[in-house]
């Protein structure tokens, strides 16, 4: 057998597992790791709304001891959007490139992955691949899933490389050591409906919103903390109750994220917001759920191995990153040291996602580069 | 044939007016009238999205020369909202009070005045009910389809006497004699998309909006004009395009309404609108509709007249009041004088919206008196 990573890419890009649904997808790894080795555990966690979600863990132990190297990534992939030129989920592979949804986020990394094993020689240690079916959703069944199923079978691993799309320009620019936190708020802020006419008998909350939403945009949070980039807060959503021309509204909504480093823990950021609502906008009810706070690896065993097989296939140092949005890296960083390497991110997320096959190739290449220098 | 006020009243608070549906309220109107003498004009007007619109002209002329007297009304309703313990069309009558979606603005105004009809002498001059089914919604082809008829036929009447509920914490302690005007605005802010991770690759329009709806309510547009109160600007809607969690929203949106009186034409608040936004939240689309300018009832006798009425029926001497919402007022002062006076109107609008028993009888007696003394 010879595995192809970009025909794997083609294959899992062709089922459409759009968030919660695998659609096949770890039915083909199972198919393709098995003749490798691998015990293959897909298993199935969760309840409505944030479950069930299918996982997959397929790990090779060697007779010797030795390290254990886990390779993560997901299967979903985030709805493909209006205006595609092909079917997002009939993958079309020109010349030079492959396009679909999942393309670089992260079919392709994970078809590399599945094809950098061939040829690798593991007699100690273990191999492990974490594939969730939940990253681009709630995440609640997903990657926590499958590290409740490692601790319980006492599998942890020593090192975890994420397949995730980190490189930029070219293949091999950039990896990421780390994510910023990430925390999302919904604000409520109470008024008393009543007619545009009769203004004392009302309490219209969009001004105490606008206020709050003005002066919560114009924090400044930090100026940075190399390697992370400086704080920052966006607002996603403002609404209010909508009567009609005549009607002040009787309540007010904003919704809003912050992506923030280690001067700030997602608790202390919601009751910063919690104190600058009750000043300008007193009564506002905030709720927030924090997605991951800001982690930073300090291992460099892994970000020089990994930078090392890197720089030994492309040429290029890459660079070390913790830009972008949030990863499963946030919640196995608990874990083991964990980093993160993939596909150039440009059409990730968007219409007519798509990667280079010179690039899944050489991906490929770092992979099983990187393998083979975990299991030197 | 007795004609019970409240029972009118009922009647018409069962059919379901909301704006521009009369639901059988004018049927019912014409089937009240034409035993009374009455011609009965149902007419529709328009098209969508401002129309149709059923509209009466119900008009009894006497055989002597004299004045021309018309009642002026509304039988469409706001829509009821939720939370009611009752139906909102179907009225509940306690020993106290009814209860029903019109109650007070304006289908009980609209019974007390038919109720009065019974047992008056009009000997001479002319008496007409002008009644809209659209006095809530656009307006467009309510009171000014009814004006335009009234045109058309040379039927313009000496004085008008408007069912609106001018009472504020009694029957009988205010009367309009006039009106601010009113102007609408929609505000659109324009942005770029894009993921909160990458901010610098997007444009948030929230924050600029915010910043612009904080400005406008914290105008001080005048300090009043006697008899009418300061000008009043508030926000009835915001919004935003909404992505997800993770999305930096591409647009939002906001919509006013300014009250004013004759410091201000409606012109001129709408560059003003313009001339902040170009300065907060630059790019800002102003779309504005005039609803109507301050107007101010300079005839005496009119006034005299129904506040005489008033005082004989309750002891109170009115107040001459221009507070309060837009109203059909804005179009019939351009035919002759125009005077409003009805039911307090503390619940108008609202949810539970009710009208005392005690107060239809009275206004009943009020309208009596107005009518006696008008063809006295
Ligand atoms: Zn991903
Ligand atoms: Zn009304």
């Amino acid at each position: 057998m010879s595995l192809d990573p970009v025909d794997l890419t083609a294959k899992l890009i062709a089922c459409p597992s759009v968030t919660p649904r695998e659609a096949g997808t770890l039915t083909l790894l199972t198919e393709w790791l098995k003749p490798l080795g691998f015990e293959c555990h897909h298993f199935v966690r969760g309840e409505t709304p944030d479950g069930p979600v299918e996982n997959l863990i397929a790990v090779r132990k060697a007779a010797q001891p030795g390290p254990h190297f886990a390779f993560a990534g997901h299967v979903d992939v985030v709805p493909p959007g209006e205006g595609w030129d092909s079917d997002p989920f009939h993958p079309v592979i020109t010349d030079t490139e492959i396009i679909g949804r999942g393309a670089t986020d992260m079919k392709g990394a994970i078809g590399a992955f599945v094809a950098a094993l061939e040829g690798i020689e593991q007699d100690k240690g273990t191999l492990s691949l974490l594939i969730t079916g939940d990253e681009e959703g709630p995440a609640v069944y997903g990657t926590r899933a499958i590290i409740d199923e490692l601790e319980t079978q006492s599998l942890i691993p020593d090192m975890c490389l994420i397949g995730e799309p980190s490189s930029v320009d070219r293949l091999g620019d950039t990896i990421k050591h780390g994510r910023r936190g990430s925390v999302n708020m919904w604000l409520e802020t109470p008024g008393h409906q009543g007619h545009v006419a009769y203004p004392h008998l009302a309490d219209n909350p969009i001004p105490k919103l606008a206020r709050l939403a003005f002066e919560l945009d114009a924090l400044v949070l930090d100026h940075g903390d190399p390697p992370f980039q400086a704080s920052n807060l966006e607002l996603t959503l403002i609404e209010s109750d909508d009567g009609s021309t005549g009607i002040i509204p009787g309540q007010a909504r904003a919704r809003l994220n912050v992506r923030f480093n280690r001067h700030h823990s997602g608790e202390a950021l919601v009751k910063k917001v919690e104190e600058l609502a009750a000043i300008h906008a007193p009564g506002t009810k905030v709720e927030a759920k924090i997605s991951g706070e800001a982690f930073l690896t300090r291992d460099h065993h892994i970000i020089d191995l990994v930078s090392d097989a890197v720089n030994e296939e492309t040429g290029l140092t890459p660079e070390r990153s913790t830009g972008g949005g949030t990863s499963d890296g946030r919640f196995l960083h608990r874990l083991c040291p964990v980093i993160e390497f993939g596909l150039p991110n440009a059409t990730m997320h968007k219409v007519g996602e798509r990667a280079a096959l010179s690039d899944i190739r050489e991906l490929t290449a770092i992979y099983r580069n990187v393998l083979k220098r975990v299991f030197a």
